[in-house]
């Protein structure tokens, strides 16, 4: 069992952080095996860091260690952080629709090992991907949901989720209200098919064929009450031609939602992502 | 000295448009060495073809070839379409401001022969670049402009510029008129440095780092009276994080808009790029 | 059903190439919607080419339309040449190892109609892809291979390929015998995890990561009795760095491989490749 | 005058480097701004730091500083270690051949200051270039080499090149001996017009265009003996068709040589390239 723990932090500015923070794990013989940090401005802006750290040889229990943090290094910079234990795998759950690319992606990166978290359901408004889903040992609901029986399907949902701490939206095509992301800041993926903020809202491959754009992309990002505007977690593109329709488009462009969500969630689970106001730092 | 000629066709799509083209050709001699063609639906769309031909045995003067092939082809497609002869160097000219990127790209793959044109001119309403442009042995012409004095900036640059039947705008930052614009459909190309239709208007990179984008891009498209709307020509993008700030995106940004400008014209010099609407057919 | 073919040419270079094909099937009412040719010397090379043509309106049979090619067209210009109706669709069988990432990839895209072929067999040396191959509803035959059986192995193959026109080696870690390659000219397509001629032979990823490369790629390619040096259809790479293990290559490699593969064999089942002596001509 | 500098280091792995380094610059109050480090085992690898410091308030002089970390830091942990004050810019030289390319491109960005260097001379065995380097203000010097005059024209190098402490091989087509470098270990930059380790050696273009890749690419690497094998610095790749002749690929290949080499040399002159054996560390 991993004896490995990541610690993510977030305050202002100042002197002095690395040094505190790389001082007191020293310690408490956790041992540090990266570390990434980025500042927002020379002078006076915001500062991120991200450590991984090894605890085989830690002399305290996680707890004593998390209350002595808080105590002598996050209380004097006002800091926001989270330290967690590698074996503490977050829950998962995905929401889909009909397409089965991105979903079928996740559940097959997930099988392998590659996203480390308990997968504990995948929901659909749909049932056509209940035998693939099933197929992989995973819960499958099917949960109707459209504009006039949101709110029904919500309540639905958010009993099945309770408890998962990632929500990953794989070409779900419904909105969710704000008050059901009101619970989950930073907690929800959604990748949407066009390189935003190009092409926000209904069927962008359209839209970029009829602006007649060389590159069609896809978009990560956290889910904020403003549609297809939260913060990007990560992007990519694709060359297209002339020779390419619509379908053309939808074919290859699920290629690079499939990779661009998947690498995000992968960062995600990994602790490599925080939140900087409407953007993201990513340390991979 | 090149006997090869490019003949380039535009017409609603109908059987046997290629066989009359090819047959037409194949009469008089003259060689397809390369043949690109393509129709914007299966069925009822529209007809785009670009041929390369060798035309060391033609039999026929080229004024001869040109009235034959409206009499026997043209006219009964309804074609618009235009041949080339390759040793018919077109006259470009460049319009610049302060930043020396574009422009000095474009000056050095021209006289590396990259660039099959006659450069007559660079104009800028700046003064800086006239050393460096001199050195290329090309005229250098500074006339002032912004809002105020538009129109008699537009006068004096048409005056310079008649005869010339590419323009290209290589970070040029004024804004030309639509009468300026009426005489040269799809003769004046612009780099935006932005992946265009995302983040138009002024100081795209701003935007983008406001906006936390993943990648940022740049787009070479014709000018149309409305504003970074044209039809575009290519683009290409480079990925960016959080690292960088609005001057790393600047520099960044430059390599794509040199590579991208400097393809676009090649093309347009090559006859590769046909408009269709508001988009193009590019055969590469 | 497809009233769609597809003809492919290849013959010396000589004039009048395009306008006798063309001239040909416009006269039998062919009509055609895509052409693409390529000639490798503008004086005395080789001359490939590909057309799409619509035969709803076609006033003969296909029987009478080839041999009326051979007869007009063909031998005239003493060509290889084919003529594949849409409608019949190539046999395809996948040869897989152990490694379910390439394997998968080409069922789930076959499965969504990206692949038009009959998926008649996947063959393993190992059980251990019956379940997911079988989800697929695909005949999965475990034939295990290795130096010392390769004959018996290759034996039992054949019986169950036959009739197929096209065997995928989907990360298949056996070599093949001459004597099976030589009734399969161009008909077997390998994905090497690398970027050939860089790495060919065992453990491509381990040779990369101890080179210290600073991208990692993937080649598909045309088996031929010479290891991992046959006709290269497709490559691509991506970006690593020190911060990657050779596991972290293999799995940065796998989307690159599956990826390449799955191009390559849409392009193949879709007759856009031609093979030129040790190289391959690619219309996409 | 820029007050930052900055810290790199090499040492084998241990707990603690980190909080010791870092507790040391702060004592000193030298203001940590950027901190990479990549250990290349999870235990008993090598470990790599670099760190960017604010020393404006700093309170002790440089030399008392270096002094102090080597007694303090360095020896209990056995460092290989360099501090730089930004202000102290290094001295490079290019050496070139006829083409224009690259050498053109490190002028150019040079000028704009995104190369932070003295740039004291440019070398040539052909006098082609003469014009276009005094053009920048850059002194040039034409020596002849070959084979047979290869002592007597790298002792009138070394001559001028006393006191550089980068040298960049912009296309520069000669071998350098193996005494030349020994001067050098790790400060002679070479652009190799491939991806290696495909096609070292001469005209990799050509080796390119025969083997029928469909990428090409040029590698930055720094110079040892044996030819074309030293660490590599970066790499890309472009994406080349049947289309392209070997003179295509010389001239897109031009592209991505000017890039990948001015890169290199940035991230040289920024100090984040630290070597490993036979592969580096770049802390982008």
């Amino acid at each position: 069992m991993s004896t490995r723990a990541h610690l993510v932090i977030a305050c202002d500015d100042r002197p002095g952080i690395v040094a505190t923070v790389t001082g007191f794990l020293h310690r408490l013989t956790a041992n540090i095996t990266a570390l990434d940090e980025h500042a927002t401005a020379s002078d006076g802006g915001r500062f991120f860091m991200r450590i991984e750290v090894e605890t085989a040889l830690m002399t305290v229990e996680e707890a004593e260690l998390k209350e002595a943090f808080q105590r002598e290094v996050a209380d004097q910079f006002n800091m926001a952080w989270r330290w967690r234990a590698v074996r503490h795998r977050r829950k998962m759950a995905i929401l889909a629709s009909r397409a089965d690319a991105t979903p079928l992606e996740l559940l097959w990166r997930w099988r392998r090992g590659e996203l480390p978290a308990d997968l504990v359901a995948v929901v659909s408004n749909h049932p056509d991907l209940r035998e693939a889903v099933e197929d992989f040992g995973v819960p499958f609901h099917c949960i109707p949901n459209h504009r006039d029986i949101r709110q029904e399907a919500e309540t639905r949902m958010l009993e099945i989720l309770e408890g998962t701490d990632l929500l990953v939206l794989a070409r779900y095509m419904q909105i969710l209200s704000g008050e059901f992301l009101a619970h989950r800041p930073n907690q929800v993926i959604n990748i949407h098919h066009s390189f935003l903020p190009a092409f926000a809202g209904a069927d962008p491959y359209r839209q970029a064929f009829e602006t007649g754009v060389k590159r069609i992309g896809a978009t990560a990002h956290y889910v904020t009450p403003e549609l297809d505007a939260g913060p990007i977690i990560e992007q990519d593109v694709i060359a297209v031609s002339h020779r390419h329709g619509v379908d053309d488009l939808r074919q290859l462009g699920r290629d690079i939602e499939r990779r661009v969500l998947a690498k995000s969630v992968q960062w995600h689970l990994e602790d490599r992502i925080l939140v900087d106001g409407n953007k993201t730092v990513v340390f991979v």
